[in-house]
């Protein structure tokens, strides 16, 4: 994948999601689009070996996540302890983020930029 | 879907596509997502049942698709000659979107804008 700017959704689906320490803590289930402006707003992700959390899903900023040729994945500083802590209102699978509040709360908790602008 | 400003990667993969006279012409194999930006560039397009098509890739512009949710699927103004016409590059497998060129190319062949921005 190095070297290629675009990458196949059904590419990122699945694809290893490792901790600052290189620790495999999960994989990424889908991505979220904004269907207007066709941007990824959020990767979905399943931390099915994180300690005490095996099936959870959680939707994380997608740029929290950046890919790591030599891991062959995407490397993320989300700690186990953010996640506990995280809304958890996006956990919800039919939650329809029509509520933009809560996105705001979202991304000020992961103290990264909103994915439509300021 | 109606109402949901975000949609699901895996979602969109397989959603139907249809024509201008709501003929469902194929659906969707995958998106091609620019990595830096997280924005959808591309929809690559199986035309399945197109006249004398069967099993070729198109990658669409991704602004080339509108959803419409009387047929529960992507609506598009592209016809069997714009495709038979279209710059072949990108039906390469193979091929690794580096070639801004290129993109310029089938951008202009669709009559649509770039999605890096002008």
């Amino acid at each position: 994948m190095a070297g290629k700017p675009l990458i196949e959704s059904d590419r990122v689906e699945g694809t290893s999601v490792y901790d600052p320490k290189g620790n495999n803590i999960g994989s990424i289930k889908r991505l979220m689009i904004e269907k207007i402006s066709g941007k990824v707003a959020y990767a979905v992700m399943a931390f099915d070996t994180f300690l005490g959390m095996g099936g959870d899903e959680y939707t994380i900023p997608w740029n929290k996540l950046d890919y790591d040729t030599s891991l062959g994945g995407y490397r993320t500083d989300i700690t186990e302890e953010q996640l506990r802590g995280s809304p958890s209102f996006y956990r919800d699978r039919d939650y329809d983020w029509t509520d933009r509040n809560r996105e705001r709360e979202l991304h000020d908790y992961w103290r990264t930029p909103y994915y439509w602008g300021v």
